[in-house]
């Protein structure tokens, strides 16, 4: 390993400068002006979504206990990177389809958006991957959902702000996928495990993910359904949240709270509302959606964790799948059925509405499992693949620790 | 208690499905519409208040050594059932008074706004109660805030945006009623303390409380005052910091700071400005009644935790007596006096005025209180009443550890 | 040192309130009415930069693993008294020179940027200094400031917003003279060392500080080029991150991350685009400025602790000279490349420009470091000079701890 490693870190900074360099050169050609000159998102806005990916996800990320450094710090490595690859992406595509370029602000706010497919994936395998493992999955993941989007841009006329609702699908997926190919970490692993301090840490990133929800949800739609997209998020969010702590009661042992359970099911209403917060017309509505997400995302983490992943052999080490996966195929669902009630009366516009939003739930999630599964093979290749898993969600494999002494 | 517990195991979650299928049930019969058509409120400024009462107030409330996830995830759980219990007796009772409902946004910033006094109250009880009795408290405690606020508005005429400003006021006193039907914890627990991290993260929820405050005076304000509101929040919220480490060095023995006078104190400043902030018209004043403000509240834990709550029985888990109650009663006599000072040539005009203000005061502090003590009582009535004085400020009764043998 | 320590107690919250009654009684005099009736800067984007160094800051200083509650604590008392200060000092200067007064929020939004000058500073000497001396240095730091800035703009003609981004290089320069007057700790204090805890504590000041930076770079800027500062100040942050990772692994032994390099390089990007960001027209220019910032950090800091600060016997506790000095320095000198590259054409008026530029960046620079050698000499007279060395990065000499046999 000493060797391997020593390798590695001769490596690792010249293939991230090179892939810098590339991408400082692709702006230099693609990028000469400003765009359109006046912005449909505003920068608070804007503002929002920064925060959440920036700094929610990097804290929702901090619960295990030998992590931290490596939750926080590659979050940001990856977001950084993977921003500028998304604006290059969306950039080129744009390029080569001929369409019109976009005003800088937006560009970076679908940019940010996008990358929480990423930093949902990278949960998937959190603990698990090296810092080159993660940026590599980083740019082929965000290549690969900028295709997804534009297939069902281009042959099933999906609007934008909706297919863009997809990342959580997208994300959840590819994530497992990849998280597919490599080794479990034994199943009793003294690290692989959270602290009340480090859960407290986590929460304060949940709570922050929990504020902007709305914010996510709304940035890209048009302004006129801003509004209610806000109001049904933030209900969905809300009763959520409270059958997050009834349901945790009812299935834990003891009848106490799991604070797992709530991280992850606080969020589920927000995800699954995302796809139809646009065209719903009363709070209620939301209301039992943000239910349906968290009893699905509680039931979803009690089975999974008990049966299906042991079986699939699939180890998911912030429980992406029932936190973004389970909510986001409901929400998909959810957007058919709502869609099917509006136009009853339309049989053959119904027909082809329901089709397509169903072909662009499956070109996403066979795009996310494909690229994904082979993303992973591809990462588990000898020259990639440095960390032992004896040295999984270990800080001090990639940190130096001068403080080491004082004890964790 | 063991089987006690385990009743009280079967039945939480059942309650709270319940109140939540009222609520949904509610809210399918009141809110058909989007109300009117345009807001008042932007999105950025309901986003502020709502981040104050989800992350700044659960964080600040996390100085117990053993308590953070329960003043965390209580906090959000109440908060999200007391939002929706808040905008449904709003609803209800502009339906009964036959007025125009409004619109969304402001819906749930009112009742972002309102449930500061819930937020309020549960820090006098904060480690005492069990998540039974905070649901049952919120659900009372909004209801009769918003009864209290219709008192004022129908009878006394007081404007909405004035009317709010006795959220603190309003949660301290029902709080503190609250508590007093409580036993009191042992004198010297040793779960009853704070450790420097648990002290350092309520500092962070302090630092955002204080930072948000100028959003939280003004975002219920018409327009054209919101500046000055904002002006006179901040310079108030300044000079109360300032003075909040002066009288800190002043009253501790070896004049040191202690964090929990600055914990409280910085904040007594916008407390007490919020009454009066749309009518003072220079700096000086606010500045003036910061210093007052963080003298009460220093002076005010001075006396209170050396003779009058011995006294009186009453334990305030984090001395919301001293941190928004005497504050809120200074800014209320300050409104008076301010307003005296304004129309003094116009003494018919000015005996009606302070006549309906100090009306609304008593009014506000009497339904406080008795509503709060009954709801002590009914708190501390068999089936509610499952957790033992020895079990106080512990989170392991309410939360699975499975990281026990890390330690804390 | 005991009796010492006693006078100390007795004078200093009389100082510091003798200080806050001349604020009021100033403000009393000089803010008599609102001044401008509309604003140009909008309340999210002052709360934005009023966010940074309330709560980035506190957090981004608190990396010493005992010196949290000063950390946080010292870092809003110094920030009130000195928005207080800096307001009065421009409302003075702007009374004496017969300029219009300004709006009211644009004055604290002022203020608040002006105060990153006196944070950085503090920066510099953390843990070395008692309150009295940080207080004093807040007031002497913020006038000179002021000075140096009206020096640039009645003889030089600097734009305001362009002479305000120079609180980058006056605060690291200031601090680093008045530290140099300082007696260094023993170089292997064992209490001037982080623990995970407080720097992940610390990275989360950082993330904050990183959302941010581009609303304190837009803030005070004109309208129309608000969107560019933006655009250009993110793409630097995130070159400038991405850079620190790659140098990070390059730098240390063994080839880890180096969480000190990351803290301070990830936000040298935002320094340096802070002085050209208006004009630059194309992001790769902002992404090259990003990674020459990042460059210089990160071998300013190898060269700064390995020859230079031992030569010149300064002692920078939290790294200012090249987390906010150098990139500074590397700012203004790129804006006058720029600036020598947009204008080559007309020579004679580039010449006067490069030369106001240069003589802008002189007058800073020479201001900060006079003023800061001074000031460092008076901290250090008998009457305020009350901290040993032995007693440096210590909470405990200043708050209460009656965790004390909790442990840390």
């Amino acid at each position: 390993m000493s060797s391997n490693y020593r390798n590695f870190r001769n490596n690792v900074p010249w293939l991230i400068l090179f892939l810098e360099a590339v991408f400082i050169v692709l702006f230099y050609f693609l990028f000469s002006g400003d765009g359109a000159p006046r912005s449909s998102i505003s920068y608070p806005a804007f503002q929002d979504v920064n925060h959440m990916v920036i700094f929610g996800f990097g804290f929702f990320l901090t619960f295990l206990k030998r992590y931290g450094f490596s939750s926080t710090g590659f979050n940001l490595l990856i977001i950084v990177l993977g921003v500028q690859c998304s604006v290059l992406t969306e950039g080129l595509l744009a390029f080569l389809l001929q369409r019109a370029n976009e005003d800088s602000l937006k560009r970076i706010t679908k940019a940010a958006v996008s990358m929480t497919a990423v930093v949902i994936s990278t949960g998937a395998v959190l603990g698990k991957t090296n810092p080159v493992q993660l940026i590599l999955m980083t740019v082929v993941e965000i290549i690969a959902f900028h295709m997804s989007r534009w297939i069902n841009k281009i042959f099933l006329e999906v609007p934008d702000d909706i297919s863009m609702m997809h990342v959580h699908l997208f994300g959840a997926y590819f994530g497992l996928a990849v998280s597919s190919c490599f080794s479990e970490p034994p199943p009793r692993s003294e690290k692989n495990a959270s602290t009340p301090k480090s859960d407290l840490l986590s929460m304060l990133g949940t709570l922050f993910l929990w504020v902007f929800w709305p914010s996510f949800n709304s940035v890209l739609a048009v302004a006129n359904k801003k509004k209610a997209i806000i109001y049904n998020t933030y209900f969905a969010l809300a009763v959520s949240a409270v059958t997050a702590f009834v349901l945790s009661v009812l299935t834990t042992k003891d009848g106490k709270f799991r604070m797992t359970h709530i991280h992850s099911a606080v969020l589920a209403g927000g995800v699954t509302v995302g796809y139809a917060a646009h065209s719903i017309e009363y709070p209620w509505i939301a209301m039992i959606l943000g239910l349906l997400a968290s009893v699905i995302t509680i039931l979803g983490s009690y089975c999974l964790q008990r049966c299906l992943n042991p079986a699939l052999k699939i180890h998911d080490s912030s429980g992406v799948h029932f936190t973004f996966g389970f909510p986001a195929v409901l929400g998909a669902l959810v957007q058919v059925i709502l869609l099917a009630i509006k136009n009853w009366t339309n049989l053959p516009s119904l027909g082809y509405l329901v089709m397509f939003h169903i072909g662009a739930f499956c070109v996403t999630i066979s795009v996310a499992l494909i690229t994904g599964f082979i993303t992973g093979l591809i990462l588990n290749l000898k020259p990639f693949k440095t960390i032992p898993v004896s040295k999984y969600f270990e800080d001090q494999f990639y940190w130096e620790f001068p403080h080491l002494a004082v004890g964790f």
